[in-house]
C-alpha cells in the first residue's frame, strides 16, 4: 500500500510540474514575452494544458485513489499523506464527472470570449459581448448540472474557487454586510471629505520601487525564493514552493498604487513561502484557497499597511524618501489621504469600505441569471440599478460597469465571492494574532517578523491540507464570520471621518 | 495519405510545444529564477523532457513515418512536407536505437557531472571530475556503438549537433587549419603588440546597453518577435518563430565585451528570426545545424561587427555616446584595439587568430579519448602539451587548462568543432553575398538591412530543411572549405600587424 500511494504521489508529482509550468509560462506572458509571442504560447499552453489534465483524469490515478482509501482510513487524518489522499479524490471526482466534450467546448467559448471581451470593453459595446456571456453562463449551468444534486446551481461553481462553502452561507454572510457597510457609507458620506491631492504629485519611479521593496523584504519576504517584476496588472504566480513570484505597476505620479499593489501581492506570496516545503510538489503544496487567499493580502496591504499604527514607522521613512513631495504632509494627513473613502466605478480601485459592495454586486447578478431570474440582456441596466442603491452612484458607460471586469470573459462564475470573504478573514485571523502579539506595538517599531511567524505557524505552513472554514476555525475559533471586520471598518473609517 | 501526414504534424508539433517551452525554462533559469528555484525546477525539466521523449519515441509515429514513405517519394523532394518527413524519420531513428536504459544514465551520469565540476573547477581538482569524465567517455562510446556500423566511433556522436559531417572530413579541414594558423599567430607575435587600454576604461552600463541595442536595432533584429536580457554567460534561446530572446552581460569597465556578445548573440537571432514562419511549431522551424548557427552569429560579431568598414560608421557614433573615455582615441586605434591578437588560455576570449586553434586541440582530446589513444587521466597534461605546441603558452592550471568548459561534463562531446566550422562558413557565406552586394559601401554607411534580406532570403527562410552541407553548397557553390576563412585572417591581421 505504502508503494501504490508513493506511485499515486509521483503521478500526481508530474501532473503538478506541468501546471507549475504552466504558471509560469502565464508569468512570462504577462511579464517579458514580445508581443507577437502570443499564438505560440497559446499552442504550447493548449498542449500542456491537455496533457497535465490527461494525466490528472486517467483511470489509474482514479483506482489508486480507491485502493488507497482503506490505509487511509487507518492513519493520522491531520497527515500529509491523508490530507493528500483527500484533496487528490476530490479534484479527481471534479474534473472527471465534467465531460470532456464540455471541457472542450468551455475552453473554446472562453478563448474566444476573452478576445471579444477586450474589444468590447475598449469599444463600450455590451451587445457584442452579450451572445459570448449568454453562452458562457449556459455552460456554466451544463457543469453544475454535472455535480447534481446540489442544494443551489451557485454550490459547484463557488465550490470551485473555495472548497466546501455553500450558497447560503455566502449569502448569509452578504446579507450582514449589505446592512452594515451600505449605512457605514451613507454616514461618511455626510461628513467632509478628507484631502489625499498629495498622493498624486511626482514621485518617479525607481524610489517607489525600492521603497516597496524595501517593506516587504521586512514583512519577511524572502528573495532567494521570490523576485517581483512589472507586469500592467498585478499578480503573484508559484512555480514551486521555492520560486513564488510577485509583479507591481509603477505610477510615477500616484505614490499609493504600486506600494499597496507590492504590499498586497507581497502577502500572496508570503503566504506560499511560508507552506511547509514538505508539501513541495503535491496538490497541498500552495495556498487553501482564493478566499484564504486573499485574507492573506489583504492582511498585509490594509489591516497592517493601511493602519495608524504601520505610519507612525513608516511615515518618516517615507517623508525622508520623498522630502519634496511630503514636506507639507503631516503623518495625520497621509493616514487619512490613503484612507479616503469614495463611492467609485471600478471595483480594482475602491477603498476598503466600498470595496464589498462591488462584490455584492456581482454576487447577486451571477446568482440571478444562473437562477433565471435575471437575463444576460438586462445586467447593464441592474448594474446601474445596484450601483444607485448600494453606492450611490451611476456609471455613464457600460466601461464603467457590466464590462470592466475579466473574470466572466473568463468563465470565472462563482469567483467574485473570494475577494470579500478574505477581507472578512483578514480581519479574523489579525484579531486573533493581535491577541496573542499585540501587533499595535510591533507596528509601531517596524517589527513584522513576528505576525509573519505567527501566520506561517497558524495558517501558511498547512497549504491546502485543510479546507477554508476548517482553517478560520482553528486559527479563530469560529467559522468565516463578517462581524470583526464590520466592527473594523465602523471603528476606523468613523474615527477618520468623525462619524 | 494527407490526412495521416495532418496527423503526424500534429503530434510532433505537441513535442516541439513541449521542448519549446523547455528552452523557456532553461531561459527563465539562466536569467530571472531565484535562486533556490533549482531543484523544483529541476523536477519540472525531467517531467517534461521525459514526456517530450515517450511522444516523440511512441511506436505510433515510427508507423506514420513508415507509411508515409511512398507519399512522400511522390512529390517535390524541397517542399516542405517531405523535408519534414526526412527530417523527423532521421531524429526519430537517431533517438529510438538509444536504449531507454542508457539514454536514463547519461541524463543522471551528466545531473551530477555537472555539479561536479563545478566544484572542481572551483577548486582547481581535476582528479575529482576525472572518474566522471571517464564514465561520460564510456557512455558516449555506448551511445556510439548503438549506430555500428560507423567509420568512425566520433561520426555518430558529431552528427548529434552537425548532421551529416563525418570525423575524415572535420579531420581534413582542421589539417588545413592547424598548419596555417599556427603560422599566423607565430609571425603575429614576432610584430609589436597593438595597444586595447582604452577598451577598459570606465564605459557604465546603461550606455553600453543602449548602444548595442542600437546596432542590432540596425541589423534588423525584430524586437516584437524577441528581447534582450541579462545572463552570467550570453546565450539565444527560441520558443517559437515569433519568440526569440538573447542574453548579454555587461562589464562597466569593458566596451568591447557586451557589444561583440550582443552582436554576436543577435546573429544567432537574426537567423531565427527569419526562418518561414509556415515552419512553426515543426522540427523544421529552427537553424539547420549548430555549425550553421554559429556561422551567423561569427559574421555579425566578427565580419561585420570587427571590421574597419563597420567601423567607419560605427565609431564616430560610439565616440558620441563615450566623448570622454574616447577623446584620445582614433579609428584606427580603436579598430586595431578590438582586434588585438594575442595567445590567452580560456577559449571564450579568444581572439579571431587563434580561436580555432583551442578547438582543434579539444577534438584531438576527444578522439584521442574515444580511439583508446589517450586516457582521461591524462588530458591535463596532453592539454598543456597541446597549448604549448599550438599556442605557445601553458597555463599555470587546470582551471585555465582542461577544466574551463562545462561542455564535457554535459556530455556533449562532439560539439566544440562546431564553434571552429562556423568561424569557416561565416567567411564562406560573406564572401559570396559580398560578391552579390559590395558589402564594404554598405557596412560604412550603416546600411544592414540588404546583407540581413539576402541572408534571410538564401539561408535563414530555409530553417532544418536543408543538412548544413548542402546548404553551404546551395549558397556559395561549394562545400565547407576552411581556405577562404584563412585567407580573411591571414589578410587582415598581417595588415593590422604588418606582418
Amino acid at each position: 500500500m505504502e508503494k501504490k500511494f508513493q506511485q499515486l504521489k509521483a503521478s500526481l508529482a508530474e501532473v503538478h510540474d506541468i501546471q507549475s509550468v504552466l504558471a509560469l509560462l502565464d508569468w512570462d506572458h504577462q511579464t517579458y514575452m514580445p508581443k507577437e509571442g502570443a499564438e505560440e504560447r497559446a499552442a504550447q499552453i493548449g498542449t500542456l494544458s491537455e496533457i497535465a489534465h490527461r494525466k490528472f483524469t486517467d483511470k489509474k490515478i482514479g483506482d489508486l485513489l480507491k485502493e488507497l482509501q482503506p490505509w487511509a482510513a487507518g492513519r493520522d487524518p491531520e497527515s500529509d499523506e491523508v490530507c493528500l489522499l483527500a484533496v487528490a479524490a476530490r479534484e479527481y471526482d471534479r474534473r472527471t464527472r465534467v465531460p470532456a466534450k464540455l471541457v472542450a467546448e468551455f475552453a473554446r467559448t472562453t478563448a474566444v470570449a476573452q478576445s471579444v471581451w477586450e474589444q468590447a470593453l475598449h469599444d463600450n459595446d455590451f451587445p457584442r459581448f452579450r451572445p459570448h456571456l449568454e453562452k458562457i453562463f449556459q455552460l456554466r449551468r451544463e457543469y453544475a448540472g454535472c455535480f447534481q444534486p446540489y442544494r443551489h446551481i451557485y454550490d459547484p461553481l463557488l465550490d470551485e474557487f473555495e472548497p466546501g462553502l455553500t450558497t447560503a452561507e455566502v449569502q448569509k454572510i452578504f446579507k450582514k454586510i449589505r446592512q452594515l457597510q451600505t449605512q457605514l457609507i451613507r454616514d461618511l458620506a455626510a461628513r467632509p471629505q478628507v484631502d489625499n491631492a498629495f498622493l498624486f504629485r511626482h514621485y518617479g519611479d525607481r524610489k517607489q520601487w525600492e521603497f516597496g521593496v524595501d517593506v516587504i523584504t521586512r514583512f519577511g519576504f524572502d528573495w532567494s525564493r521570490g523576485r517581483q517584476d512589472r507586469a500592467v496588472h498585478p499578480f503573484t504566480n508559484t512555480f514551486g514552493l521555492c520560486d513564488i513570484r510577485i509583479t507591481t505597476h509603477i505610477y510615477p505620479d500616484n505614490v499609493a498604487s504600486a506600494l499597496f499593489s507590492t504590499m498586497h501581492e507581497g502577502g500572496h506570496a508570503l503566504y506560499e513561502q511560508g507552506v511547509d516545503r514538505g508539501l513541495s510538489r503535491t496538490l497541498l503544496g500552495t495556498g487553501a484557497s482564493l478566499g484564504i487567499h486573499e485574507s492573506q493580502s489583504r492582511l498585509w496591504e490594509n489591516l497592517v499597511g493601511r493602519s495608524h499604527d504601520f505610519w507612525v514607522w513608516a511615515f518618516p521613512r517615507l517623508k525622508k524618501t520623498f522630502p519634496a513631495q511630503l514636506a507639507d504632509v503631516s503623518l495625520e494627513e497621509f493616514y487619512r489621504g490613503i484612507n479616503r473613502v469614495e463611492p467609485s466605478f471600478i471595483r480594482t480601485e475602491a477603498d476598503e469600505a466600498t470595496y464589498n459592495l462591488h462584490i455584492m454586486l456581482r454576487l447577486e447578478l451571477e446568482i440571478g441569471v444562473l437562477e433565471g431570474k435575471f437575463e444576460v440582456k438586462d445586467l447593464p441596466e441592474l448594474w446601474r440599478a445596484k450601483m444607485k442603491e448600494y453606492l450611490g452612484i451611476v456609471p455613464d458607460t457600460d466601461r464603467q460597469g457590466v464590462l470592466q471586469d475579466v473574470h466572466w470573459s473568463c468563465g470565472s462564475i462563482g469567483y467574485f465571492p473570494t475577494y470579500a470573504l478574505g477581507n472578512l478573514i483578514s480581519a479574523q485571523i489579525y484579531a486573533a494574532a493581535d491577541a496573542e502579539l499585540g501587533l499595535s506595538k510591533l507596528l509601531r517599531k517596524g517589527e513584522f517578523l513576528p505576525l509573519r511567524e505567527w501566520l506561517r505557524e497558524k495558517l501558511h505552513r498547512h497549504g491546502s491540507k485543510f479546507a477554508p472554514q476548517e482553517l478560520v476555525k482553528r486559527i479563530t475559533g469560529r467559522g468565516i464570520d463578517p462581524q470583526p471586520y464590520l466592527d473594523y471598518l465602523n471603528t476606523k473609517y468613523r474615527a477618520i471621518y468623525k462619524a
